[in-house]
């Protein structure tokens, strides 16, 4: 799938079928997120995953928007080793990019996901260091849940003129209400 | 250009032709960022396209790692709205795969990206508010740097096979060390 495509209709996706996720593209969606950029180059991250139904169906006893894992194959853990990246910002921002690009490949490669947000809330970031046996300097930053989707999603219009300023903030100040 | 492909050759470029890039491409760019998932889909995010050489200039005065920006065309600034987004992990996870949509979108299009960290480095943050004349509410996050790339880098082997666990961490803990 082309680049600009993959970006632009990719969504998140809650439905799949009962088929598995081969472990070459769990591989390849991985690998995807290994080639993030990082802070000074530390790739800092850690990637769980989580397959076996016991665990998976543990998820959505603590997390709000996880009922679709106790339907899902498979879902992948990221997360940040405090003692590669001190700076929690940066393990954030590390994280984050390398959770995008696993999505996308999992878009390109045929397979949905749907991300599962657990750091900086404290009670799900608790409950997946116990779920997962993380020992304290690895932080649980994103919960990635992937399968073959059974839902069919349209691209939205996400392209917001407003929200793009020329060589400075613009004054007076411009209205930014949610959406 | 195919996405595993991109995801994969993506490299920082800090050294630029004389070449623009033009409106057409920042704008998809741009797009690219926002069709990021974001939190709740808050999409909390602000684009700031500094293209005035004046502007670019102060850049490398007090970022460490921005020389490159003296010979660059362009820099892109996210920024993340506390009053969109309230948890400060989320903006920075958020903008983290803003940024790398646009990276990606940038590397498909021909165009070189490096990302200079910004949050949550507060020295940086200060100077780049001041510089940009960001109200307080808005943080900067990074800057982007694009233009046509003089470079050209091969791909470096980032898979790694010690990064990756089934089900849960293993104990004994692996060796996780630095690069």
């Amino acid at each position: 799938m082309e680049t600009l495509q993959a970006i632009l209709t990719r969504r998140s996706i809650r439905s799949f079928t009962d088929e598995p996720v081969s472990e070459e593209q769990i591989h390849r969606i991985i690998e995807a997120g290994m080639y993030a950029p990082s802070a000074n180059n530390h790739q800092p991250w850690h990637f769980i995953v989580i397959n076996e139904r016991e665990q998976l169906n543990k998820i959505p006893v603590f997390h709000p928007y996880a009922k679709m894992v106790n339907k899902a194959p498979l879902v992948i853990a990221v997360c940040g080793d405090t003692r590669l990246e001190a700076a929690e910002g940066y393990l954030a921002l590390d994280c984050g990019a390398a959770v995008q690009n696993m999505m996308l490949a999992a878009h390109s490669l045929g397979i949905g996901s749907c991300w599962l947000g657990v750091y900086p809330r404290k009670q799900r970031m608790e409950a997946v260091t116990e779920l997962l046996e993380l020992p304290r300097h690895i932080l649980p930053i994103a919960l990635i849940v992937l399968g073959i989707p059974r839902e069919l999603k349209s691209t939205p219009k996400r392209f917001r003129p407003d929200r793009v300023y020329s060589n400075r903030w613009p004054y007076p100040e411009p209205e930014t209400g949610r959406l």
